[in-house]
């Protein structure tokens, strides 16, 4: 093997990072907080393979996704295996097989995930994905639920919603119904007019649409337009409604989100975006995103994919939303509570033995200090006192101090 | 793309599972409660990436872990990547590069791990990994703190330690010297009697030192029988002592890690196996395994290995264990719970909003009922009594079951 420096062997890959104690507790936290607000909402945790068979972790997933995933041979079976770059289709595949019968299934989850690149310049390759699914459930108010949900995380989190925070919304449906009126699909361009919407590139847009009739461009075009309050909704019904009268379904679906959504939480801003593609990649229905003031990326995303479970056996309607824990800790400036632990010293000795787990037992952190050691953490530490072992305030350093 | 059948889509690679809610659950409450547990003992969080360089990831570490490892090029360097196999080696170069300073680190970790085969015929390929790792400490107070750390979290963890569990104690050094002492190194059979004795196989180490003299073949086939209760410490000092002197040491560490056990953990079975190498693949020093009857695996297990932080440029004292969360999930037969959830009607309504928060907040679970369905976790319900709303005992079933 060529030898290694010391400095190339610790190097991490690009996009690729650990946690240190600071972090990893600050993020530990954040995890267990979220998950137990998902469960008073009652959405069961479970707990997906960190590989599958490509051929279940794949399909009907779309191309950017096939794209972000890490595939290898599996040794035992000489089938492709791929790690999971999203666990969102992973939960959808555990509740249309692995939990029968057609009730309502709320599930949640947290786990690492990896893509192959970047999704964007200073993206993670490995976010920590966390996210709650309601699977059986057709209607808005599933939808409702979700991103209240949602918002509800980042509120127990420490975002603080009512301030800062931008909820964008917007339908899968509409860009499918428009697309399919503007003649798009029979001029073979389709592929090409999600790509420039999804980059928001006008120019783009109108050279691919340049050699179609004036009336079928005139709705795309219109469509890159369509984002801003709610005033957007009346503009879309009034500019789109006619040419293609599908998309007052999905307009009213948005309207009626907006208004349960504005009764709950008055102080979060809502944003109407019709065009908006990015990060949606199955979904069908209404979508929607959590942003705050200074990042570029969502904070939290999600919306209505009704479709993927059916490749595994059984249709059902599926709304949900992920977040990244370590993108989510990050924005939140938590202070660490300095630790207030005790420390013991090492000895064999059984009351010592029996003082430092009598401690522990009652929450306390004790830490055995070897000898010449020192341990920053420890402001008290356990003494014999005439025979009895017990915590008091650590006097060595006030002592130096004073001098 | 190839047509699938549903049946094929869903199947998960031989030795992959995924936990659905029963099963997640115990496993989170688990690790809540070992990483509590760890943490109150003085152990930091951290969390290693789940993909290095392999350059990074594999040095050291020795072939049998580098076969486990499923590898990967990376596609923004070329670089091959590989898959954690064992996080330990991994929290070995974080102590040893990214925490600075000399000072005793003790440091814990919980994730999921990826093998390309099972270790055994039943396991796992994709461990959820959680152990302690304490560095920058040479003495035997450092192995016996983990060793009471580890018995410690299998008894918080529910395992009846003082009936039903069996520490196996060894020592990394002591086939070291004695191979060194039986000319097998020259003859360039080192690995071969390593692997017999991994086996256990006396037939292929009789036939491997066969053309060895009788002299030096002794200690190793000696060193085969040696297993048994604390006597074997004796016999092997009488047996092995004056041919091998430098194993007086290693087994002066055995007799005081015994008594130091025997001490805190006077139930505890002790069981010393001095040919005992399996599972342990980078230890020097002490090593140990925690049984339990009935399962071949061991429920945990750990050790010393003092080298495993050099080739990151600093050469760290190391001990410490892991065990592996699915594994003693599936241990300890804990019974669930029932929910006792509140179920809340789908309604927009401001005082119902109200009164699902409030109960959430106090950590009540409340389930919203969509229209047509039922949740059978709910033993109560939200209803609105003189305008308000009510968390009271579910009515329905009781009357249907008084009928």
């Amino acid at each position: 093997m060529e030898k290694q420096s010391p400095i190339r062997a610790w190097q991490l890959p690009d996009g690729i990072d650990e946690l240190l104690p600071e972090a990893a507790a600050q993020v530990e936290a954040l995890r267990r907080t979220l998950l137990d607000c998902a469960s008073r909402w009652g959405y069961r945790l479970v707990t997906p393979p960190m590989v599958e068979f490509t051929d279940s972790l794949l399909v009907g997933v779309g191309e950017d996704l096939d794209l972000l995933t890490f595939k290898v041979p599996d040794q035992v079976t000489g089938r492709m295996l791929g790690f999971r770059a999203d666990m969102t289709p992973q939960v959808a595949r555990m509740d249309a097989h692995s939990l029968h019968g057609d009730q309502v299934n709320r599930l949640c989850y947290a786990g690492s995930t990896l893509h192959t690149r970047s999704e964007s310049l200073a993206a993670s390759r490995s976010p920590l994905q966390l996210g709650a699914e309601l699977y059986g459930a057709r209607g808005l108010s599933a939808d409702i639920e979700v991103v209240a949900l949602m918002l509800s995380m980042l509120d127990v989190a420490g975002v603080k919603i009512s301030q800062t925070l931008t909820l964008d919304l917007g339908h899968g449906d509409i860009f499918k119904h428009v697309l399919a009126a503007s003649g798009a699909v029979e001029a073979g361009i389709e592929s090409e007019v999600f790509d420039a919407l999804q980059r928001k590139s006008r120019p783009d847009l109108e050279r691919l649409l340049a050699p179609l009739p004036e009336a079928s461009r005139a709705g795309l075009l219109s469509l890159m337009d369509m984002h801003g309050d709610l005033t957007v909704l009346d503009r879309a019904e009034a500019e789109l409604g006619s040419a293609v009268p599908e998309i007052r379904d999905s307009l009213r679906e948005l309207r009626e989100l907006s208004s349960a959504l504005q009764a709950r939480y008055p102080d979060v801003s809502l944003y109407i975006d019709l065009a908006e593609l990015r990060g949606y990649r199955y979904h069908t229905g209404v979508v929607f995103a959590a942003y705050t003031q200074g990042l570029g990326e969502a904070l939290a995303r999600g919306g209505r994919y009704d479709n993927v479970g059916e490749v595994y056996g059984r249709s059902r309607p599926a709304t949900g939303f992920a977040t990244d824990l370590k993108l989510l800790a990050a924005q939140l400036q938590q202070e660490n509570t300095p630790q207030d632990a005790i420390a013991a010293p090492d000895k064999e000795d059984p009351a010592l033995q029996e003082a430092v787990k009598k401690l522990r037992s009652q929450g306390e952190t004790v830490i055995v200090v070897f000898d010449g050691e020192t341990d920053t953490r420890c402001s008290r530490e356990l003494i014999n006192i005439d025979g009895q072992w017990q915590a008091t305030t650590r006097q060595v350093s006030l002592v130096g101090e004073g001098k």
